[in-house]
């Protein structure tokens, strides 16, 4: 049982929660509670720690076949990143996606339509994990998101995602625009979401391959990577409201998709 | 000129920034920013600080001819609820709306069927404040709340309302199940965001008088309230996501209303 603050693994863990480099040098990310360690892909899991009152409450069962260490309570919350800690910690291995490679099997799946995502450089983590969870929801294969965007790794991220961040292939990259071509060249239509003359968004037929391209909350889209998209689209807005937060407009879109594609089954 | 940290001023100004209790007592609340400054409608504006570096930068133009006093920067921060505030801050009335008034004057409009939203104890104050900036976007007539819901005057509500707080009318109730009644006798559907036995929420027509009830994110609704609503309907869920988050579920459900509208504009 590790019992003091200045234990070197706890200093660690509270390292690999609160900065993005410790964990881009590790190469892994840490999760809470019991519903994420439940949840993880078994290959991602790495350790494990729980706190005494955990251990006491839910017995070794609730861990299965999965080795542990304990911490005293008071340590487990200094670990911790959240205020009222659930017990459990893991820490697993960040999981690596390519994209062309993914791209080349799910555009020859000709039962379903690619739909994916691209953030650019989305500042706020409760965006880009909520953007996950309903994109998840919404049946999308893949986030695509720039080296800029809030790190998904974040815990405040994470908690948002709900779980979402284990099933839904992301790939964060150096140049979005590297990657419109790759999915424009894949046959996927790139539409962004933009101010400028712009059709409704509910016009343009996305039972077809998709991509929707959203902007940081402050600045929108750059130029030159809104000019790379096919089209631009717009959700109107009543009132004297410029546009809706970024999450919110992504869940839109998103769903409207996914609502013509429901639509078009009960059709054809 | 204020430039004492101890000036009784300065305490009020936190306190309303800080406490729900304060801000009731007064009946008024705060705002920050140049932007927040210039919409606010000119009844609700009762009193103006500014820092000295918004003084020097912006000069009293900015300002019109509302009078203000002044406060140091280390003044001004300590009053202030951000981290890096503009240097304006208002005190402002809060507004007072009456929900039979309101539904009386709404529900004989013959151009337009009312929206409405009904939130039941929502927690997060960047949900309910997204939910009313969204809700001026998808031209929403006003948003019905719990008493038990994260308080409207809240800074992190109104900093996510971006503005919509002075513009969709807000009805703070005791009791949801006597406001459903309500809207039910004026001949507005309430349908209830929830998992049993609902129809997917784009069948029903939201062309007709509309409300849509969202629950607490944790719990859902309460069944009493959820039993008066005239039917379930619910937002399919691809992948193991169980729900979205509150205010991602309203966003998906006022533009669908939204979208039916624009559609039948079309079509008449």
């Amino acid at each position: 049982m590790i019992t003091s603050m200045a234990n070197s693994k706890v200093k660690r863990l509270a390292a690999l929660a609160q900065k993005a480099k410790a964990r881009r040098e590790e190469q892994c990310f840490v999760v809470e509670g019991i519903r994420m360690f439940r949840e993880a892909p078994a290959d991602w899991l790495r350790e494990v720690y729980v706190s005494e009152t955990f251990l006491h409450k839910y017995g070794r069962e609730a861990l299965g076949r999965v080795s542990f260490e304990i911490l005293t309570d008071a340590v487990f919350q200094k670990a911790s990143d959240t205020q009222t800690p659930q017990g459990i910690l893991c820490v697993l291995s960040m999981p690596r996606y390519e994209l062309a490679a993914h791209l080349a099997i799910q555009c020859t799946d000709t039962a379903k339509a690619p739909l994916y995502m691209l953030l650019e450089d989305l500042q706020d983590p409760g965006n880009v994990g909520t953007i996950l969870r309903a994109g998840e929801g919404a049946g999308v294969d893949g986030v695509i998101l720039t080296r800029q965007t809030a790190d998904l790794f974040n815990p405040k991220v994470i908690r948002a995602t709900m779980g979402s961040i284990y099933r839904v292939p992301f790939f964060v990259v150096d140049s979005l625009t590297d990657s419109i071509d790759l999915l424009r060249e894949k046959g996927v239509a790139v539409y962004a979401a933009h101010l400028d003359d712009s059709v409704d968004y509910d016009v343009p037929d996305y039972t077809q391959p998709t991509a929707f391209l959203i902007g940081n909350e402050g600045n929108g889209l750059r130029r030159e990577t809104a000019q790379r998209a096919a089209q631009y689209i717009k959700i109107p807005m009543a009132g004297q409201v410029e546009s809706l937060n970024a999450a919110m407009a992504s869940a839109v879109l998103m769903y409207e998709a996914a609502r013509q594609r429901r639509k078009n089954e009960y059709t054809n």
